[in-house]
């Protein structure tokens, strides 16, 4: 193979090829690598502009630059404690990432954190000749947090400037994005408490603050999580996308007069924007317009904000749009279809689906146990609540049966959707195959019903969530088939909050609890995520108590088993740890394991492991 | 009342009061306050000399005194990593302090450690606000470890010297003692290997080695745990103990001549050296001579080695001398005994023991099960081992029992005393009350037996221990009363090592084990104890890795409960967590608890929750 620089932009139908040794674009008509472009070892957080072919990285806490001609640029020099190039704010308001090129990949926008005054949590690994530390810079709510600053860098000129943003103490700097003209950058902009958003405008080549575009507020909290987004035919026009009638709806935005205008409305969620037809000047969008149970594609008018559902009607989609905008591959799902792909057009006149690929039903060979998914009120008693029932197998409604609610019942999360068999985990289906009665209900606090459903929970996380499960018991009662004294309770993470929560709180209903990676107490969770739902403990103080479950080990009755990755980085081991203190002092006996050198989730064999555990402890004590 | 000095040596009858303030001289008859001393705050390690009434104590890792007229002295003055006047290579070598005083008090040895390069083990307090980083100096096996030197203090100049003892590094420096005229020091000297103890005289002025005074060397290991001590009527003779001809036994040393003389002899071991009876020029000991499961005083005749036995000649004693050496306070129990008190003459010839106290039988109102005490013969065919038996409640032969074995089997302990119950604990009885035959052996290996009882554990911990306790099993099963599908084993420290091995090597025959503390891998266990018995891992790989029990791991079949102090510093948690690993690796299910906070054992109400915890998990499991 001949090698040869050719001129970009790109002419000929060229091929981007990522190795291990770097990236290459093959031309295929004449068989040739047109250009190359090597990656350090170590690298990580890639961020390639197919434009430039600026390839932004980072290595170890700094960032660094290798232009398209080869030359590597060390774009920051910070110490330890400060980390460039990476995600803040620790994921939360839909940050994935921290560099983010401007349009045409000649200017490189980054994020800077410094964490240097953020505590450590001491994290250990006991897989080393001698167990050592891993500090984990991690912010518990109310206590300091981290700093972080916006910096644009140019390749061309290799300086970099800092958006004039002011003190950055005790503020989020979120969603990142250009203007079309690569002039201008807008953050959206929060403060500490998360119930002022700004959408600041700032220029890219100076760094000076222009103008608060927009401002949001609300009494609990605003969540933005979605960059604004230029319409492609509209270099002044952009789409914002906001909660503030009480469900995630599109919005344009004219930045010339930053006027703002409700593009959708319903009681239903815009779930992401998928992009844009140009030709038809319309957004491609999920939504839960269909059900709230489905994620569907539509075509919003631009002018209207008429909807326009493509593809299969039913299900839950995930798309990916050609770059031209012209076509969507649809890959979804549904209780009925194991998996389908379609290529659908994405104008909506023009309606043909091709389908590429069905899957057969991989549980065909299965005895499987009927699963049905209804509605009941929730304890307000006017909202209605998707639950997900699993009869055992070979069901003889003369018998009774144990029972295990599976639950999460936090933000961001769902557990009942349309996939196939209701979004249903292999183990329910297990336990149903082995006599257990199985059911799990979206309570209050959970996704994709609109903001008013999720943000009940604010500043009493986990009273209403119980309160709605708790109709879930209600529910399996009156089923008639349920043993009421062998019921069980198994959840993660939130789920395992609850868990623990409802096997404190309601020690006369379960028998049996697994809590997996529980938060404990809402004062050992990170500031992001936590502050947002329950404030600081020094603004919230009853709340924090209220929900802190160390002040009811001394209520457990029946058998609970905490379960924990030894080092698990979003709910740190303090929380089960202090949990088992709090126990032991009120002489109370849970139960409790722990996956060495794991995270907040088992992976892999661990999660067989893990799901043996969680079996053998229920199929122990639940009989 | 009047403070007043008066002029020392003593001459009224003075009481010495401390409190929180500091020490205070009372004349009793003038009613006067005679002299006082201070003490700081958070002063550790208090040693008072009261012929100099001189304190030396340590602050953080610093040595100081105050002198009897009050002035206070900095002795050392080193950085963090350099410990002071406080214990060294990890209480092993008998060595239990840090400090002493000369016999007048005027100059005050001392040791030095410093651990700067010894690897910090990450113990983790999750009792504060966020957890934090408690780190641990922990020299593991085969790693580098501290070096110890000895210095000498002189308050009087406010000097101080270091004995001239050469490189430290990889010798342990125990037993400092004293010559009556306070110009000589000795040291017993050992190398890493531990197998050859030097005794060495230094001079206390000025620190220059002067002689070897005596050598000792063994092919598995010397472990000397006593200093010399002088003959109070012979300033040039002193005592010396050594098990080299099997038995830990005294010898006379003359330390103008060097000539060593061996004192006592037989098949048992002196126990400790009570003091002296200068009028009858007599060593006061306690001793095995009238059986391995007691402990009795015995008046040693220096001319002849000839022992008296004085007092009770049954059971177990303590005994304190008075300073003119001719009464002992002897506190005595035995297995019929609850607990006596009598004062004894020291001068065997004039036995009239007076009986202060005699405790009555604290478990006259409890159900108490039938135990005895017997011997079986050990796995090499020859070696008598004792067992204690004990029977159900309300026994009926021609039932059939669950059985536990409590195990503990290594070094330095012995289970079977002549104590109450013959050292029983109110679990074992606890057990037997709820219908379990409860076994306990002490395997050779264990204390009070001879060196080469104990050392046929050399390089291979485990394995010899491990076939007398399977001799236990068959004991249990020729009992023809025991359900040998129920065995179950508890045990802690090396008895955890112990139970877990056993568990994991005979998973045929224990169905249900406790482990607690458990040494999982003797590479993870210190320095000075693990290598004693085991060489370093690089000498012994094959003895590691065979006494390495994540190596077992994938064998586990029953029931295993593995429970550990959260901030064990004696074997750190790294045991029991890598061993968790092995077994989710393995696909093997232990059950696991941690006592957050807890060191290598529990206290007080956390006992109490450990014991509820072990009782349930048999009652459980074994049932």
């Amino acid at each position: 193979m001949n090698f040869q620089q050719v001129t970009f932009p790109y002419t000929g139908p060229y091929l981007l090829v990522r190795t291990n040794q770097g990236r290459f674009i093959i031309d295929f008509d004449n068989k040739q690598l047109v250009w190359s472009q090597s990656v350090k070892e170590n690298a990580a957080n890639e961020d390639w502009n197919k434009h430039s072919r600026h390839l932004a990285y980072t290595l170890s806490n700094n960032l660094f630059v290798t232009t398209n001609d080869g030359k590597t640029i060390q774009v920051t020099n910070e110490p330890e404690g400060i980390v460039c190039g990476q995600s803040v704010h620790r994921n939360e308001f839909g940050i994935e990432k921290g560099t983010f090129w401007s349009p045409s990949g000649k200017l490189l926008a980054f994020y800077r954190m410094d964490e240097t005054m953020v505590t450590d949590y001491p994290q250990v690994n006991t897989a080393t000749r001698i167990a050592t530390l891993e500090p984990q810079k991690y912010p518990m709510a109310g206590m300091t947090s981290h700093k972080v600053t916006v910096g644009i860098f140019n390749p061309a000129s290799g300086t970099t400037i800092y958006l004039q943003a002011g003190d950055p103490t005790d503020r989020y700097f979120t969603n990142i994005s250009w203007t079309p003209d690569e002039k201008k950058i807008f953050v959206i902009e929060l403060n500490r408490d998360q119930n002022h958003a700004e959408i600041v405008r700032y220029d890219a080549a100076t760094g000076i603050r222009e103008d608060l575009v927009y401002e949001e507020r609300h009494d609990k909290y605003v969540e933005p999580q979605h960059p604004l987004e230029f319409l492609p035919w509209d270099n002044k026009t952009c789409v914002y996308q906001s909660r503030k009638d009480g469900y995630n709806h599109l919005y344009l935005l004219n930045t010339a007069t930053n006027e703002m205008k409700q593009l959708t409305h319903g009681e239903w969620e815009v779930q992401e924007l998928i992009g844009f037809n140009s030709s038809a000047k319309e957004i491609l969008i999920l939504s839960t317009e269909t059900s709230p149970l489905q994620s569907n594609v539509f075509a919003v008018e631009t002018k209207t904000g008429a909807t326009h559902l493509l593809g299969y009607e039913g299900g839950t989609h995930q798309v990916n749009l050609c770059s031209n905008g012209k076509y969507l591959i649809d890959s979804y799902v549904s209780h009925s279809i194991p998996h389908n792909i379609d290529v659908l057009s994405s104008n909506h006149k023009r309606q043909k689906p091709v389908n590429l690929f069905a899957a057969e039903n991989p549980y065909k060979d299965y005895a499987m146990p009927e699963i049905s998914v209804g509605t009941l009120k929730a304890a307000d008693g006017m909202t209605d609540l998707y639950y997900r029932l699993v009869k055992p197998l070979n069901f003889n409604p003369n018998k009774k049966y144990p029972a295990i609610i599976y639950v999460y019942g936090g933000p961001h999360a769902q557990m009942i959707k349309d996939r196939m068999n209701y979004g249903i985990s292999g183990w329910d289906i297990y336990m149903a195959q082995e006599g257990y009665v199985m059911l799990t209900v979206d309570s209050r606090g959970s996704a994709n019903r609109g903001l008013a459903f999720e943000n009940v929970i604010f500043r009493q996380l986990g009273v209403e969530e119980m309160k709605d499960q708790m109709k879930g018991v209600d529910f399996l009662r009156e089923l008639g088939f349920v043993d009421m004294n062998r019921l069980g309770i198994h959840g993660w993470s939130y789920g395992g909050f609850m868990t623990t929560n409802l096997m404190l709180t309601h020690n006369d209903v379960f028998k049996v609890a697994v809590a997996g990676g529980p938060v404990i107490d809402w004062s050992y969770y990170e500031v992001m995520y936590g502050e947002r739902y329950m404030d600081t403990p020094q603004q919230n103080p009853d709340g924090y108590k209220n929900a802190d479950l160390k002040q009811k080990a001394g209520r457990l009755k029946g058998r609970l088993d905490i379960v924990i990755g030894g080092n698990d980085p979003t709910c740190v081991p303090q929380h089960s740890i202090s949990f088992l203190r709090s126990c032991i002092d009120a002489g109370t006996h849970p139960d409790f394991f722990v996956y060495p050198g794991d995270g907040h989730n088992m992976r892999g064999l661990d999660r067989v492991h893990l799901y043996e555990h969680v079996t053998r402890y229920f199929m122990e004590h639940l009989n």
